[in-house]
């Protein structure tokens, strides 16, 4: 049966042909051909994603009006499939490898890594266990270990062939942070036992205190929430950049020691999600090695940076932290998903997580030789991300993810040029690395006014922070292709609009 | 500078060539190139795995020493590196798409699935909001009505235009059983303090008790501890088929609460890792349901079948839920990971997680017709996994989906018929699904030695399971391509070790 709607159908087992017409699968054969067809699809859409608009015009509900209510009986053709690609997803999409977008933080998204996550997703094996695929679990202690290298991080924290720590792939920072603050919860607890076995445990959970800075991201506070414990945010100041100072953290500590609490963990953020600040990790992690808490670190978007010398002293202090966590698949040229992170101590994130049913046992467990991700994760399975990290350092070198990490970072101090030189705007943070928050010196209504109308116009795309209690518009150098013609372009659109909302609104 | 090292490079902005030698970065040219290979290299992959070990025959720590210690500085080239897939990855990879790979459970694999999942990662949007990819979010929500009306969900799980319930895609069912136990203690906390403000937030977690089968996932044990809050396993016998019996449930929770304890969540398991039992879901959702106890359902394996009328009995009781997951990435033929929750009322699980940051608000947020997934998962991230979704269910329709679930336990009943055919050995379970629990009729180090002996020779690969404190060997239909004759192959294989194993054993 061989006809245009079923072009590559392979009829099987039909014995009544018409009543149990078989399903039209698509083959190797078949995925030789589509799957090319794919690459230049792709290929297409990321030359050319300059000229599609930046963020989308479509109302809420917009999608489901143009597909049917019900999946089909029958299998479509894989041509109507493709079509349906522009026509239902594409007026639908945020471009966030636009040179025209400048919201959130970057993702990455390179062609090793989308060459890599092919591969992966054909070998598609679950690496929950050491057993499970070997490859998936070495490559991934290894690729850590290089990539700790290229940050020079202390040697604590890589795993090598004795090493007590290491690292381990999460899927999102969020993740990190909860991970990091489980095992410090079960750490304290273990502690408190030891030293008095007849305390109540519900007893002990309850009078923990957890720190993160008033600008940590909203998924520190969501770990609280999530574990059941206190978390408290150490406020910062506009005159400190935002920094968390040892002082306040040591004066929050010993108040609430006070107060009869015990505290057990603080997060510390390099490069915070509103403006990109950095704690103070060299004076705030004294005062946790002494008091014995948990020091996390979380990088998220300034991780990547530090493979370059220039701004690898943005991470010293390191060698007080516990765990420490940043996305690769921000800023690093490795696609979603990719949170990479280390632990001084494995057997601390072990051992809060372990179970081993039989089902999931193997030979090697019990040599101590082998590591099971299952332990370190909050999830079960997980797929062979290690691959991408491989394709990508292989294929860029040190160098070349140097070389990338800078021209954003010279792409930001140009766009800061930009705005220090015109007197009715203002720069909002020191531009560290790749943000640039900055506004309209003014009222907040005229900022908002400003943004609404930078959105609305869809030409380029930003989001905004509260700083200060100011409303501040963050540029944040996000595509991979991003020029200095694109950021001139940009500031262009940016000071006409603001023109514009200047002349409507009352000054 | 063109030479066989660097021959796809390109040079940019070298100043001084030699001392600044600029990356090797692969551009759009050059993947439409390599794309096309790795298309190739994929396909010949999965044609010829069955010529591959299954299980590899390495030793742990083995591809420390095939790579080196360190990132390079210049780029490889990208033939080393695909040269190196051969030489370093496939060596340890337990190939889960092999016809002989009996292991665990499957985990879905099919050319519609990469082929979308490559166009997810070229598009690369993190969907945390709606703002931030409204396509992403929108298909998604659509898929998860598609898959919960090809489940005849009722109709309080599907989200329609104007549903209070919905889905969402998990990473894995791990995370679902999470976010589904943390909606639960959000919930009975907000009861508790309704109706007594008083109460101290501490006090009421301490209290709280949730209960699963001892047959359960060992993620829902990890998941009260990752919550905590006490867990209790409700013990189940081999005479009841390991189903958690209504009347033990009961028991259960009016002894807590004699005790002074508060039930407030129950996750039932349709059909568990073990053996694939099926808990009685409606005796026990009427239960939770008086005792106002979420009952969340994890049938993660099973889950798939229940899209064939045969099977959907099986789902009987899901009206009593208050969430329902299961893993369409391992046998619906969408590829890891793709774990589908559906809850019955959204704002039972938002309200658990609500954190709303300016950088992540957005113009439509307030209108209520839109849909922030960040609010219903442990993540903030999220890939556009949907398309995976959408290109499985119309490349293969539902009826195709339908054949290959049947395909599939037609296999696993042919292989019972071998054991029951032979009087050596026993079934330990009834056959439902494309699980097949056997073991020889003898000790358990006769089982082990057998299962050792199956492993060691890495021409098929299976994992055990314990049933009532014996050793049994699980037999798990896993792969797309596996065919009768595989079966059968297997079967010859294993009896004749057994033949060898029984020999050498006192009986």
């Amino acid at each position: 049966m061989h006809d245009g709607r079923f072009g590559f159908c392979v009829l099987t087992s039909a014995t009544e042909i018409g009543s149990t017409k078989s399903p039209c699968t698509m083959d190797a054969t078949e995925f030789r051909r589509r799957g090319k067809e794919m690459v230049d699809l792709i290929a297409d859409y990321l030359e050319n994603i300059e000229q599609r608009t930046v963020y989308p015009d479509v109302e809420p509900g917009y999608l489901r009006s143009l597909i049917p209510e019900e999946a089909p009986e029958e299998p479509d053709t894989y041509e109507d499939v493709v079509k349906d690609i522009e026509r239902v997803i594409m007026p639908g999409v945020t471009h966030w490898h636009s040179p025209y977008f400048y919201a959130y933080f970057p993702t990455a998204n390179s062609f090793p890594a989308m060459l890599a996550d092919m591969l992966s997703g054909a070998i598609g094996c679950i690496g929950f266990s050491w057993a499970a695929s070997p490859a998936c679990t070495e490559l991934e202690t290894v690729m850590m270990d290089w990539l700790g290298k290229m940050l020079k991080l202390p040697e604590d924290f890589i795993a090598g062939t004795h090493g007590q720590g290491g690292g381990v792939i999460q899927g999102t920072a969020s993740e990190a942070t909860l991970v990091a603050l489980l095992a410090a919860r079960c750490r304290v607890v273990r502690m408190i036992l030891a030293s008095d076995p007849q305390y109540p445990e519900t007893g002990i959970t309850s009078k923990l205190v957890a720190y993160s800075s008033d600008q940590a991201h909203c998924s520190v506070e969501r770990a609280g929430m999530i574990a059941g414990v206190r978390m408290k945010k150490i406020p910062t100041e506009q005159s400190d950049k935002y920094a968390v100072q040892g002082e306040t953290l040591r004066r929050m500590i010993q108040e609430d020691k006070a107060a009869g609490l015990n505290p057990f963990y603080f997060c510390a953020t390099l490069g915070t999600t509103p403006s990109c600040a950095f704690d103070h990790i060299t004076e705030l992690g004294p005062i946790c090695n002494a008091e014995k808490i948990w020091m996390h670190i979380d990088a998220a978007y300034a991780g990547s940076s530090f493979i370059c010398p220039e701004f690898r002293p943005l991470l010293n202090g390191i060698e007080f932290a516990d765990s420490f966590n940043f996305n690769t698949h921000k800023w690093l040229l490795v696609n979603f998903d990719c949170s990479t992170m280390w632990v001084k101590k494995r057997s601390d994130l072990i051992g809060a997580f372990k179970m081993d049913p039989l089902y999931l046992k193997h030979g090697h467990q019990e040599s101590g030789l082998i590591t099971d991700y299952r332990h370190w994760q909050i999830p079960l399975g997980r797929r062979f991300r290690s691959l991408k990290m491989w394709f990508v350092f292989r294929m860029y070198g040190l160098k070349g993810l140097q070389d990338y990490i800078r021209k954003h970072v010279e792409l930001a101090k140009e766009f800061e040029s930009l705005v220090r030189a015109d007197q009715r705007f203002e720069i909002s943070a020191d531009v560290v690395l790749g943000l640039v928050c900055f506004r309209l010196k003014g009222s907040n209504e005229v900022n908002e006014t400003l943004l609404k109308r930078i959105n609305n116009g869809r030409k380029i795309h930003l989001v905004p922070c509260l700083l200060s209690g100011q409303f501040v518009l963050r540029f944040a150098l996000c595509s991979r292709t991003t020029e200095s013609r694109h950021i001139r372009e940009a500031w262009q659109l940016i000071t006409q609009l603001a023109e514009e909302v200047m002349q409507e609104l009352p000054h």
